[in-house]
């Protein structure tokens, strides 16, 4: 169940509650990453003390390792990870296009994906990896970035996965284009995960044929289009108007963070007012309030977590909000990373220390600075709900902007 | 302060209270190894839960990186690291001799220790690295495996150290020889730890020039002697005699379990019953009751922290008190690390989702494996003290035996 509750009079941020079967989650929130069924470093019990609301966990990297059968086989992914709280799973839709080959082999977006008719590539003499995707009308086949095995993912088989891994939301298999491909390509990427959307909508509809996880999942329908406004508008109008319980806007957000406000400033006003509304993976901590006043609910973020790893912790007061423990000014300074943060690392060790764990690789340093990141995102959202409610989001932006923006 | 409380009437095995500025250690106690200042993946907090009593941190390691000079400047170790209760610092000795080369050359203890009057070595075509380390009656000269710097350990300069670092226990500077030393060198290099023993006796009897972190730091002596019984007893009776607040029992323990309780039977009936008695580095959880029963009161032990990062985890009713989560029986295993275990981790996470965190190299399990592995060290010792209290230890060694040593 979803319903919104305040809604801003300058913009289209609002409040509002969504409900599962493991708890409601106050919106706008953020969703921390639990990509393989943890956030990095960070154990469930933490997470809650954080005030983190929901997590989203990753359908690819859970079907590769340990593999959904044996998550339902221990009764889903909430037993199985011990979080007890909203969970979404995305479809693995962004890892098979872009991450697998993308990332394993150290090529762009475009490179990773290559049409129907285009023939395998040969070996190269440098590179001899095989291409690791290949995609067809009815779905994409993949290898394994972890033992080379092949694996298939159709709209209707990631749905069986989704609800082997029980989550609350699942999200439906959609292809994720980059910025970078032309507008035929793009126009007929969204129109094949338009028809596996409502492939995928048909197969939840279905009874399984096993006992699902989670009798109460409910399912996201993906927005894809590229950076083109027409294309966007029409995904918009069309995976809007299929019965989804909630929408995601997915894919390439532009080349910059004005397109990325552009492609929500197209989509989110044709999406249905009653539905909850997800944006799939935002980078930026400075995106947050450009994305709720566009009417996003909820948004998964992994900055806080992969920039903790690397010594980036988030600071009020600071240039973009943040500082970079690796700096030398930091060697002696007795300070907590931020005065003015609750976190459990702030309220016990200083900057110097935990410079000292960052430096030398401690993997305390991991935990506590993951710790510091997501409270203060936590927090950060928090104060958007509350200044929506009061009708100060303007204010409270202008605070933040003043402060190290 | 020190004092023993009950005597095992059939054994050297006794309970004891070790009370420092910073809290009382009830002995026999197991010292959690926080190298560089933090247990790997735990912070104070969780230690304070897991019902640890004292860490050990390590001069080497903390000279190098941050810098004693930083340290002190931050208030000493305790409130560097946010560790409150007590803490010892090891000296650096077996770190100088053995872990700078020995580790980061992959040569052996034997290698990586040249007496006075070899030359450097030449770098060879397919070593290339300098000799790092260096030894005098003065002291030992070193490079850094961080930066390739020079430092230099003496005596008196790691009681400064140890002074700015202000742990409540302090261990001299010793040479750390190998079980494959002959007995000649072996013999030079404990006279000229007995040499220094003098020296950091005196220097640690002076007023400090600066106000020390900790005044409240006391001094440990340690007997070296290798494997030879009457160098062993030599050592005892003189580093015993020289009027230390404890003693530890150091170096070469001989190529096997049976060798080192030998050491311990060698030695520590000699040392004056007032000390305290601490052995320095064991390997094992199955070496626990033997050198209780051989009259020491606390030991340091990486194991428990060493083997959760790899995967293997104590069960009391296992083989060897122990299974390695990596094996493919625990895939779907539905149950706790250990039934009987009350740790955190075992509480909320299943040995099917730990062995998932671990083939996946995830943060989290790093710390929930150590959580359990430091928790069920710390049961034990309960146990084992509780056991010498009522009389029974002989009862609870073969009660443990047979659950599956």
């Amino acid at each position: 169940m979803f319903e919104t509750l305040h809604q801003d009079p300058h913009s289209l941020a609002r409040t509002g509650r969504l409900v599962t079967a493991h708890g409601a989650v106050e919106t706008p929130a953020f969703v921390a990453v639990a990509t393989r069924g943890t956030v990095k470093g960070v154990e469930p019990q933490a997470l809650e003390e954080l005030g983190v609301e929901i997590v989203i966990s990753n359908s690819y990297h859970l079907h590769l390792r340990p593999g959904e059968e044996t998550v339902a086989h221990l009764g889903g992914l909430h037993r199985f990870s011990g979080w007890n709280g909203p969970m979404m799973t995305d479809s693995g839709g962004f890892q098979v296009f872009s991450l697998g080959a993308g990332k394993e082999h150290g090529v762009g977006k475009v490179a990773s994906i290559f049409p129907d008719d285009e023939p395998p590539r040969a070996p190269s003499a440098r590179r001899t990896a095989r291409p690791l995707v290949r995609l067809t009308e009815d779905g994409v086949w993949f290898r394994s970035t972890v033992d080379g095995s092949v694996h298939f993912f159709s709209p209707e088989g990631v749905i069986d996965l989704e609800r082997k891994l029980g989550a609350d939301i699942a999200f439906v298999l959609d292809e994720c284009t980059s910025p970078l491909h032309n507008r035929a390509y793009t126009e007929a990427a969204m129109e094949r995960t338009h028809r596996w959307a409502e492939r995928a909508l048909r197969a939840f509809s279905r009874p399984p044929e096993e006992p699902p996880s989670n009798p109460a999942q409910v399912l996201y329908g993906i927005v894809q289009g590229g950076a083109y406004p027409d294309l966007r508008r029409a995904s918009a109008r069309l995976i809007g108007g299929m019965g989804f319980f909630g929408l995601a806007i997915g894919g390439s957000l532009g080349r910059s963070r004005d397109e990325m406000q552009q492609v929500l400033e197209w989509t989110v006003p044709l999406l249905p007012e009653d539905r909850p509304r997800h944006l799939l993976g935002i980078g930026q901590i400075q995106d947050l309030f450009a994305v709720v006043r566009r009417g996003i609910d909820t948004f998964d973020c992994a900055a806080p977590t992969r920039m903790a790893r690397n010594g980036t912790l988030f600071v009020r007061e600071a240039r973009a909000h943040r500082i970079n423990l690796r700096n030398a000014s930091f060697r002696e300074d007795p300070r907590p990373i931020d005065p003015a943060c609750d976190c459990f690392t702030c309220q016990r060790h200083s900057r110097a220390y935990l410079r000292h764990l960052c430096l030398t690789g401690e993997l305390s340093f991991y935990r506590l600075a993951t710790l510091h990141n997501l409270r203060f995102l936590v927090r950060l959202v928090e104060e958007i709900r509350g200044a929506i409610v009061v009708g100060t989001l303007d204010e409270l932006e202008s605070d933040w902007l003043a402060d190290g923006g």
